[in-house]
């Protein structure tokens, strides 16, 4: 199985796909996202088998923001029974923009899946209900998976989403009209929005989400992250939910579980081979790294390893 | 990788499964689909190296119905540039029931994906815009593709659907008014109702359905059906956008690419492996086979099997 | 009570408004419409003491299209009983675009009141079940009403209307998919074509509608058209869903029920007093005659006469 | 002009009326106002020429609800020019129900009328940029349109509506997110639950709305509330979006500009006649009094008093 990669063959696939910056267009919807240089591009791989391959950008941090949902859904299946979880929010692909209101006002305050924005605040409330501290909680989890200590929420990120927090609030109080959301809104959306604030580079990315390759297991830890069927649980809705609203496109073109963030990451997942972790800041009009997924494009097809 | 399938195992996934059949409900919006025995269940595997397995009721034909919008649209890839066919339907996720006319207008005539009714009778229109005699053509390629010379269209299901036509005649007016449907409604939809009564057995379709499972190649015939890379995107598709809304819970649940009809069936492919098709006439409220779906999800995880 | 009208009157009017030509914008979404000159502006009014007003274009026949929808209502309600109209269609503002089929969808296939398209093809439909002859029959109510034995279809744009139906036929088909539209949709269609291609003019129609401001009687006429409670409801129809989704802006600018056309026709009501009909082509962004509507703010205002 | 109306003649029609207590639903969101007696029916009439008429309840304070919204919007109107206004809130027809966030979203945070809740908050959020204290201004504004120096809120009703606001605080956010409200949102919501809270009965009810009858004067005020014009417009508002979905059932029954509230309240407008209140706690299933629609819906036909 062990695929042919090395990094110069990484390299060559981000020439190829370099031309493609300046296409798209950085996140600006709050002032520290927009000054982000848009002509940033790194990839970085972790096997299972213990190898690290990355080009580019790879070291240079950003904000993962919406990459954090995975983290938050795990974290929360770890804390909750299955049931507790799957009846506040579903697994489906919601086929609307990840802020919309209108799909979350008809189905009665209950989000489609946990990767939109909705869903995403219904688990960090679940989170808020069982955790003393569940901004260090997320902390420690991430330095813990990825192996490095000094991993931090980037306050500035943080505090500028929180500022530009309307429509989220909006969510959060819809929910919380229906019963679906419990504890104090804006403390909730503190804790959201320093998880997106979370600043990692693309080998941390590759190392964190390294055990749903792997079937639940990070290969620097004696406990499990997640049981073997757990894992395979998140990346199929990573495969149908994980894109925003072009899953089906994504899965057409790559063909693997992943899931992409505002500030140009996308992390993907290459089931019991590797996770591969690329960045490149500007966005296409559906809000996923349009060099990004060009890149995995033709990773996939270089690896032969959609899923499909 | 050759999974210990046997027709034993099978039988034993049936027998557990078994008790569900009472829970369900048999389709009954035309009477030829109403009056089919709700209590039947069965399983037919066809693997890529050439290797059948059956069990239950895997030799008894039924209407194939949904099934066939995953025919149509090899149809078509055979028949138009991609370029031409993705102009005209998305590839993504609807999050809507698949008869609905809401998104179709709101999004200007281009329903989300081939899989739902509106894209499946863009398909349609394709089919009859290129082909000289588009059903007699299907009959072709699916008793080519199945081996079986006496694969045919129960006429009376293919009428009974075309007199409760009204929902669909509604679609395709409505693409006719965005210019998105050229041919004369009424002849498009009585291929579409036939497509729809085809009537296959189990194994008929695991044969069918087989070269989705092997790059594209039905072992039988010298041409591929498609290529490679169409086959994955096919798959893709399915994974995305094959069981109704409920496609990220089936990933969850069972995490194989598939397609499944009103009239009961569900095929499901592990690519580079297997075509399997199961039966049984009882939908649960997403209008997918419960009991079939329970199948596959035992199946898969005997035999490890999910693409995730 | 007795309102100080005159032609000069009117005519200054029409002077103070003409400048507003030239900022609508003719229908055009069928060629026999779009060919009409836009330069046009004509007043009629008719008082239910038998005075007569106008000044303009208003002896220039055009296409009162919508209107016509006020006319079937009335042959509706002389043929069935109150029951059997409004347990098929709705008396409330739809605030959806006319040709909407999102809230049909919603609401199982009941229009919101009988002056959006889908509420006048059921109000045709309920005709069509009645009426040996329903276009015949139109065109008696209509000679009568006006007392002119001439009016007639334009066979032109009710064959063009017919080749751009498509709207409309899905619009007829979603109903008949509800159980909500009884005969054939293409005859069904053609009468409502042809009510929309009833060729008026001002004068024309302000005698047609004078029994809405005179309590059901046209003065000329033996038998009260409608009872006095059904002109008033009539009138109550058309103040709250008369002008398309600016029903509100409407009672707010003029405060009469009305109802207008996309011929660029609009007929008003002063009840107790007097029917009032304008005409101007282009059209404002929400489908009503932009100097039609002005014409009537400034008489309204010149008169007093809003019912507010 | 001057209608036959007398005491006697109201409380005939009570008796009427009454047999339909019982046949609706007490507002029970929350439980201050669920634990009112369903059993009231009052009714009172203060005309333009100084009469006044009552029966049954008419004395007995109830929670006002949204007929506060048409004091606040009268409060706008004596703060900003009309199209300060009007761009931040539109005057048609919402066609969805009063605390909808579906149309708003679509909408880009524009209301549709100031009549739902969102257009109300939007009405709210403005008394807060220009007055020091809005919720003192109002009880002055109520007193000195009434004469009756004692009237005031509700505590314990606003205090209740406050906890039980994520609904509205939803839609204050999602208004915020688009840039349509400018205020603190909690500060906002307590002055519109507030004014929701003030506790009048129908004598006095009539009495402050009787400048919307009388061309925007109250007969006791040397100073007009506002304009003869404004005073038709907001009519004409009530009269198209008054009675939250059913504006075009309740034209139909009863003709006459009205705009009630959840507490069972009905203010309607005889123009330059008289105003109108009634009151009966049960609910229809629109959220329109039951009995006191009813009652409007006879007397409008006793008096021959609608406006269409």
């Amino acid at each position: 199985m062990a695929a042919n990669i090395n990094n110069q063959m990484l390299e060559a696939i981000l020439a190829q796909v370099r031309p493609l910056l300046g296409q798209g267009k950085v996140a600006d919807y709050i002032p520290a996202l927009a000054s982000v240089n848009g002509n940033k591009l790194g990839i970085a791989i972790r096997t299972v088998d213990g190898q690290h391959f990355q080009a580019g950008d790879a070291t240079e941090r950003f904000s993962i923001q919406s990459i954090s949902k995975v983290l938050s859904l795990v974290a929360a299946m770890r804390q909750y029974d299955e049931d507790e979880i799957w009846q506040r929010v579903g697994k489906d692909p919601s086929g609307q923009p990840f802020n919309s209101l209108l799909q979350l006002e008809i189905e009665q305050g209950k989000p489609r899946n946990p990767f939109i924005n909705a869903g995403a605040l219904v688990v960090c409330d679940m989170l808020q209900s069982r955790l003393s501290a569940p901004r260090q909680r997320m902390l420690e989890i991430v330095r813990q998976l990825s192996g490095v200590s000094d991993i931090a929420y980037d306050a500035a990120v943080a505090r500028s989403e929180f500022e530009h927090s309307a429509r989220n609030a909006a969510i959060a109080w819809l929910m919380k009209s229906f019963g679906n959301f419990h504890n104090d809104v804006p403390t909730v959306l503190q804790n959201y929005f320093h998880y997106c604030a979370l600043k990692m580079n693309c080998v941390e990315l590759a190392d964190t989400f390294l055990f749903l390759a792997a079937q639940g297991y990070a290969p620097h830890l004696s406990e499990p992250v997640v049981t073997s069927m757990q894992a395979r649980q998140v990346n199929a809705l990573m495969a149908t939910s994980g894109m925003y609203q072009s899953a089906g496109e994504f899965a057409w073109r790559v063909g693997l579980p992943a899931k992409s963030g505002v500030g140009g990451g996308v992390v993907a997942i290459v089931p019991h081979e590797m996770a591969i972790a690329v960045w490149s800041p500007e966005l296409d009009e559906t809000g996923n790294s349009l060099a990004g997924v060009a890149v995995l494009e033709r990773l996939s097809l270089k690896l032969g390893r959609s899923v499909y």
